[in-house]
């Protein structure tokens, strides 16, 4: 992708109403604006990120066996008042009346829904174990939208529901969904720590939440110290329940009388095993044998438009993002520090194409801005790899090669650039 | 994938309330489902269709320099008062009042915010061109809501919005969308016909429909006979102004005295050049020269949730979908009749795994369900090829191959399978 032709409004300054980091270097590296209250349009380089996050996410889920649907973002209020939510969800859900009069909803969340739907079609145990998720925009009309992206009112979730013929193989599906999360958000380069919540809305009464450690943090986690450095990976349920870290609220109804950690943090999935409790009030039974049962349920949901956020709250510095490679917007960025010199742009076309050849995503500046705004563009955005062509290649046919993280520049001969990025397995 | 892990619940009856063949073949089929009036979910199967259709449109937007974008699904009434569209757009417009009273709506279209993102962003004419598109749900509050998703009130849209700094760079603009939409229906297997429409409720003066023509169509579109068999690909802008079909409105109200064939039709795509209306409202102003100007507007529609339904009610028999290859869920459904037998059960697994090598999508069905029920799905669900594996194979090692589109069936050695299949260019 051309720089000229990617559309990347940068700015100098920092935004007057940012008040963390993260949201502060989305405005700035035109990754997102505001359009009104807690909702907000991504723009191209952000896009690209979520674009990157949903892909990472879609694929675990489908090579995990779990069916893609997609469920409408508008329900009607007869289903919610069927599980008894409609009055208790309170002011977080919009609601609207449609030219009819009809009562209807931006969904906050799809269990009724997704109860509705496997009442209509499944009739069997034999139709069982069944596992869905979608990717759809929710809504919930916080009182204090804040922090961009992270606490927003319309936002990109995941949420995934399972149906199962009875409590134990409900709770295999569970530790599938809490192994498949750590993989999740490992591929996702975040290091995070599974903690016990309550269910609160949901219902249910075996729920974990998965926290990135974050100073900026809202939430805050009661953590076992040996947890900060385990692998939760391989857990049995019979180990997740017993997992010796709380959301706060759980850590105070349990009166939990032992020493942990305190630590602020930030909540980016949340799992739930709800057994019955919605199969029950839909009346949703099917045969089992000689008898009928209400399956039971579960749903697993990551905040996805958070995870953009998150990670640049977790990987920063003062000059702006970085990127890690798996979700960064482009592997390489290839500034062409003259543009209006032949040399450097012919020679910048070539490797541009190679590169492409050679299958890496490259972002070519492209544009006729001074060394100083392209140098701090490119830290601001935060691709892992700069590529320089300026003068030294003009004299000497040599080319630096900057990684972002830690700013070290190398100086690489042109003829050997493929070789020696190839060599740096990015 | 497997057919006992992928939820496809399909009916044998006809549903009572679907009126043409496309919403009756996508119930039978289980690729959706009516949550209220005019409100869908996709289950998996049509979603892998959606998202096949997606992925086309992508690219080709992509590979055009088109940057996509995410606007969100919910705006604030204010952008409408500026271009005077908030009382005029009447009850179609999805309303809603949050919390804070602050007057909300469910985006019909986006053509308000994706001006306020211009004027937030692009200051000088040096910006210019630039094009974005965003898929994103819009809702529609239809008086009647009918025929399955063909015309439902929360759909798919892709929209794209074009910036530039003057009449002639828009049209320009607008040739080429013109011809990337030739391209993108093309390449999903509908032959359009383009035809000149009035602005309507957007605005602006030159405007033009992609019909497909469809006896069930609930538009009638006027055509020049020639039409029906022309490329329209090479179209430049000033023959695509003077193309000589028009939508009915158009016809009537340019009293238009010439022989046309009049067709019914389904219009699949629209699209504006609605030059200065927007920015003028908006006083979005940019620098040129020493001056300061208007940027010159248009906005690219294409109904996507729509697109399954229209192709199926282009190509389905009695027996059910006739998947164009190029969107079909699925290459291959490989049928092991006899699923209880081990030699058919081992040789189908066998080659579900060869066929992934080789790159094809295969739907296996391992259902322990009657051969009558797995040929009426496969017909019903409308695969291309069918690989029958049953009888023959136990006795003679010969299994079938049937095309969907003439059910014919062909008897290959089982060794030659991979050979045959490569052959045939699926």
């Amino acid at each position: 992708m051309k720089y000229s032709n990617f559309f990347i409004p940068t700015f100098r300054e920092n935004p007057s109403d940012a008040k963390i980091k993260s949201h502060v270097l989305m405005i700035k590296s035109g990754m997102i604006k505001q359009e009104i209250s807690g909702i907000y349009s991504w723009l191209p380089l952000g896009f690209k990120v979520l674009k990157k996050i949903i892909q990472i996410i879609e694929d675990m889920h489908e090579s995990n066996g779990i069916n893609q649907i997609l469920m409408p973002t508008i329900q009607g209020s007869d289903i919610w008042k069927i599980s008894d939510r409609y009055d208790t969800y309170g002011k977080e859900m919009l609601r609207i009346v449609d030219r009819n009069d009809k009562e209807l909803l931006y969904g906050p969340t799809n269990e009724e829904m997704i109860t509705a739907i496997g009442k209509h079609f499944i009739k069997s145990h034999k139709n069982l174990p069944r596992h869905f998720f979608h990717i759809q925009s929710k809504f919930r009309d916080e009182i204090r939208p804040r922090f961009g992206v992270m606490r927003a009112r319309e936002f990109l979730m995941k949420d995934a529901y399972s149906f199962d013929k009875d409590e134990k193989s409900g709770e295999q599906t569970y530790e599938r969904f809490f192994r498949l999360y750590l993989r999740i958000f490992e591929k996702l380069g975040l290091k995070i720590i599974p903690v016990r919540a309550p269910s609160g809305e949901i219902g249910g009464n075996l729920s974990h939440e998965f926290h990135l450690l974050l100073e900026t943090g809202e939430s805050k986690i009661f953590v076992d110290e040996t947890y900060l450095k385990k692998n939760f990976s391989d857990l049995k349920i019979s180990e997740i329940k017993s997992i010796n870290s709380f959301t706060d609220e759980l850590y105070e109804s349990l009166n939990i009388n032992q020493s942990l950690i305190h630590l602020k943090s930030t909540e980016l999935g949340h799992i739930f095993l709800f057994g019955t409790k919605y199969s029950k009030s839909f009346d949703f039974k099917i045969d089992y044998e000689n008898d009928k049962i209400f399956p039971y349920m579960g749903s697993y949901g990551i905040g996805i438009s958070r995870i953009p956020a998150a990670i640049i709250e977790a990987s920063n510095d003062d000059k702006g993002i970085i990127w890690p490679k798996e979700i960064s917007p482009f592997d390489i960025v290839l500034i062409n520090l003259t543009s209006n010199n032949e040399n450097t742009t012919s020679f910048c076309e070539d490797l541009y194409a190679k590169l492409k050849v050679n299958n890496y995503d490259v972002l070519l500046d492209d544009r006729s801005e001074r060394p100083g705004i392209k140098f701090s563009d490119a830290d601001l955005i935060g691709i892992p790899i700069q590529i320089i062509v300026g003068k030294n290649f003009v004299d000497k046919k040599e080319i630096g090669v900057k990684t972002r993280k830690d700013l070290k520049e190398s100086t690489v001969s042109s003829e050997n650039i493929i070789e020696f990025l190839n060599q740096m397995k990015i």
